[in-house]
């Protein structure tokens, strides 16, 4: 009955001033800097649907490694409009469950990362796109999706590989594997807390 | 495992002026504007059941098409006390799933509409019967609810019947088939952004 | 798709002064104060678990009836660090779904209870441990966790033995049995305005 949202610390450097702005504007900045990925996995004929947000102005993707690393295609979703295939895998961390893609000529918006932990009850959005293959057939346009959440705290849990001591950021909200990958946005500064890494089930 | 509540918008001609007051008050009136719908239908012994809220002081009650359209029979409970039978089905329009019903010698409050789109963020509450048979076959006397949500955005989707380009309010939130026809209240003004008209089911 | 949070008034006296603080001192105090409750029951090889919290500095403990009344083994575990085997049941009623513990020699942190109904619309958080076998499952430290959520109102319901008349509280949040004796408690002020006794599943 109950819904955690674990997420990873991105250990990226913090790169970009603060952003401030209106609330409505970190939502639509949030948005837009928030992408569809969609990996294609030719060898079994599965797709893995993720999201993934924009660090700097060059066109640098992060997103979950466990998202991306079976495919043999990706394809990447811009503001529901523009579709970039074949981006180019810049790095990838099994262990830490992040990846780096790089797009090409985009003019997509970016997120700055918060250098500290956010402090417990901090008003935070998921952006991404859960449920987007349902919301489709339902005749809706493709665009992100924006849920709202609140930060339970740190807790201590384990790498996704080797085990290992990793701190996580809790958070609880209507969230599903489409969240996968994408951002964490405080409400009030619009910089990234987190990325989006597994979640409890409801159920 | 998300939940998105795709609410449309309300056509009618903002009459009111805006309501300011207290926050408990904007709650209060919300629930107070708020009834329950019970159609039922004789020829297949079936029943739905929606939310409804009250435009102005005459007894205008607003809900969906889809809550009401293949009834035989209709009841609007108010305030959870109150029993109207047979109210007038003033308009329906199944393509924007909208009706509008006048219950007669009702003293309900009513709630102003909002005469612009909300911006992203903006906090809102779901005000409706969601569950309502199953609360009160726990003991509960008859009540509104409130669920608390956020404005994800504007999004483009289809009209119902004819699937022609309509605008839709997308926001999440912990809502069932009982909020059909409820309203979506701001919490800083009281006034009416959309009308509960679907979701995507959480799982 | 709706998750009704059914709590009962706290009968006990409010023996302690409001606590201001900061929002991150609130949420830690808070989840500091919450303990988890492992109620065995030999004689059919169950386990019940729940939330409690404690409300004074000598280590009385809180929790619904429910939890522990049919255990013949109890635990707390507090800060996710301590435990302490076979606490002292001090009191325990049935019908109102409350039971207070004596945990001795205790150093947690307590809780200071509400003097008056919150009004709707308050925004509070429910403490405890819903989810923490799957939590724990994944590889992650035992801790308390924080679910936001929003008073809805005051619901005229019935007392779980005698059937009597009974106030609740009406919240909506994504609560599971694991919360059940753990406090809600007011973001603003970190009092507790009840105890989470009962949920509408969601489904």
């Amino acid at each position: 009955m109950f819904h955690a949202l674990l997420v990873t610390f991105l250990l990226l450097t913090l790169t970009e001033p603060a952003h401030a702005g209106q609330r409505q504007d970190i939502f639509r900045q949030a948005k837009a800097a928030t992408a569809l990925i969609v990996a294609v996995n030719d060898a079994d004929h599965s797709i893995s649907i993720g999201s993934g947000f924009f660090v700097d102005a060059s066109g640098l993707l992060v997103t979950n490694a466990h998202v991306i690393e079976e495919s043999t295609r990706l394809y990447v979703y811009i503001r529901g409009q523009e579709i970039y295939s074949a981006p180019e895998v810049v790095a990838i961390d099994p262990d830490l469950d992040l990846a780096a893609l790089h797009v090409r000529d985009t003019w997509a918006d970016s997120l700055a990362l918060e250098a500290d932990d956010p402090p417990e009850g901090t008003e935070v959005i998921a952006v991404g796109y859960p449920r987007i293959t349902d919301i489709l057939q339902l005749g809706f346009v493709l665009h992100a999706t924006t849920v709202p959440a609140m930060v339970s705290g740190l807790v201590q849990g384990q790498s996704r590989t080797k085990g290992q001591v990793a701190a996580f950021l809790q958070t609880t909200g209507l969230l599903n594997s489409g969240n996968s990958g994408g951002p964490l946005v405080r409400i009030d500064s619009g910089e990234v807390s987190a990325m989006v890494v597994n979640t409890v089930p409801y159920l």
